[in-house]
């Protein structure tokens, strides 16, 4: 048990957030900035709030290293809204490569096949998704507009830890958006759903180069429709404003501490959990040494009766959050950005005392 | 000033909440209801979350008079969202009416156009919008799929007092949903953006009869399909799950005044702005008599160059967001279900004050 009776939490999205911004969210509540208005209570048009939605643009660019040419929106609907929107705006009956690395690149790969040709490129599912393929184990398509990847896949614990290469890269980042450096000008196409690593959920973030503006399809129905979004800075319809706080919040306590910081930070919790799973037959890990997840760490017990045990046991012991998805069984630990390296060392203690009980 | 250092806000929207909410959800954030995890942090597949929901859409249900085998959505994107699903999925090519009383209106006519012949039956934009229409004033088209209107109007402040007639009848109800008790069963389709009169921004409340979930379009991306999030049960991907908790906790406010005293509030609210209006030709309000807001009374000052003095007085005294929208000028003050009576009495006597000071 942690702070005000808060326990360790290893969900995989709505996820745990930083308890200091949970803090900033409280305070802002009934009365932001000293405006005498709460934050859910005040205009969208108003200069306090546009200030708040400039500061979160630039930060994700910071963040995401993109190029000043680069728009950001922040919209509603999640990654499954981009799925769609992705393919109107820029597929408009042309040929795209999809790579399927799990649940969430199939999906979007389906929806995609109602605007053109979307082609499944390389898909993982006959192995079970242990891997995300390397850049020599497909072929683009000559006549691809765009190449969409996932770039970590939280049911199976993947994670892509080389650069993609293909032109015109879109990426569904909504798993690991912040947690570690990247060139963002080496993409068209960034998206993410805020609930993991960037907020709570109800905002998308959505990132466009000047070719992704350029080429979307400027007769969609409004609210699908990149360009008007760009025009009105996101800003056509009323946003998540809550949402959007949080997300400023959240992206100023990780440029406080650095990417860098939280890189390396990521790097150890996600270390010493598959240190302890690479230390005994007693743990299966799921996913291929070299596709492992830092985000989410999924794993089988060897005993697999043992399972509901250690789910159970685990639960009473405080860690929350931690039974694999369905798809997939065992044991599955989310460790985004926000989650405490203490809640990751109390864990594998757990663990270790649960083999050492069990094994 | 009132409680806490906030000020009376009559924000269009999003708008003033009731304090009692904002604490309760300040409660919930580090730590819901003794789970250890945070509102924000727990998965929307919890057993607690999923009680939430469903609490949420039964009192929907009670407050708005909808028959048991209505279908609730909680969605995203807004009441601009539902512009496009409503066509896209009851119209597939069909007539359908639209009542235009307003930009709102105007703009949920523009986006059916996409979908089929979307008829302006009635259109009181020649006239500034300044009344809605009776029923003797439009002609239903005989082959219409549906005939679509707006309750109320927040720019110019009218609304509807009396039964529409019309076969399947679609309402956007964003600004007076929840503030009088309505027979839910007259409407094929109720939907609202919840941040005027049921909580913060980012969460869509739909409203389907049988007729409309049968009648609605199996062949959309997963996201547009109204029979998805039936299945589903609003939950194909992750909502707005903070949004969701406060719209339940916002319906049990009003259910525990009772909804037939939250209309009497109302109507004593706007009785005494109104009334004011009309003591002295110093004042000028914008809709006519028959069609006047209870939610958002617009009016101008009979000398105009007195209007942005008495903005910025008021903003002196504490008043907030008074300023009439753009395209209308003049002066508004929204009075939503959680606008506090005394603030409208206090800036009553401020009105009254500056009229005597500058009559």
């Amino acid at each position: 048990m942690t702070h005000q009776g808060r326990i360790h939490n290893f969900s995989a999205g709505p996820a745990v957030l930083p308890l200091s911004v949970v803090e900033e969210l409280r305070e802002a509540l009934p009365n932001l900035q000293n405006t005498g208005i709460g934050l859910m209570e005040i205009s969208h048009r108003s200069e306090t709030f546009e200030a708040i939605v400039e500061s979160a643009k630039t930060r994700i660019r910071r963040v995401l290293g993109l190029p000043g040419d680069y728009e950001i929106l922040l919209l509603q609907g999640g990654a499954s809204m981009q799925f769609c929107m992705v393919a109107m705006n820029l597929l408009q009956g042309g040929v795209a490569d999809y790579l399927d690395t799990g649940a969430w690149s199939k999906k979007a790969a389906a929806e995609a096949k109602r605007f053109g040709d979307a082609r499944v490129v390389w898909s993982g599912e006959a192995e079970g998704y242990v891997r995300v393929p390397g850049n020599d184990d497909w072929v683009s398509s000559e006549e691809a507009v765009y190449t969409h990847y996932t770039s970590n896949n939280t049911i199976y614990g993947t994670q892509y830890h080389h650069d993609v290469t293909a032109e015109h890269l879109i990426c569904d980042m909504s798993s690991d958006i912040a947690s570690r450096r990247i060139d963002g000008s080496r993409f068209e196409v960034i998206y993410a759903g805020a609930q993991k690593n960037l907020g709570p959920s109800g905002v998308t973030v959505i990132a466009l180069s000047p070719w992704a503006v350029e080429r979307s399809d400027p007769n969609l129905p409004s609210m699908l429709r990149y360009r008007l979004h760009v025009e009105k800075k996101s800003m056509f319809n009323t946003p998540n404003t809550l949402g959007i706080f949080f997300l400023d919040r959240v992206l100023a306590w990780i440029e406080t501490q650095g990417l860098e910081q939280v890189e390396a930070t990521n790097r150890r919790k996600a270390g010493v959990l598959y240190d302890l799973l690479d230390s005994s037959d007693f743990w299966v890990p799921i996913a291929d040494r070299g596709s492992r997840s830092l985000m989410n760490v999924s794993w089988r017990l060897a005993d697999s009766s043992l399972e509901s045990k250690l789910i159970e046991d685990g639960l009473g012991a405080g860690f929350s959050g931690i039974k694999g998805h369905r798809s997939v069984g065992g044991i599955r630990a989310s460790i985004y950005n926000a989650c405490p390296e203490e809640s990751v060392t109390e864990f594998v203690a757990f663990l270790r005392e649960f083999e050492r009980k069990n094994g």
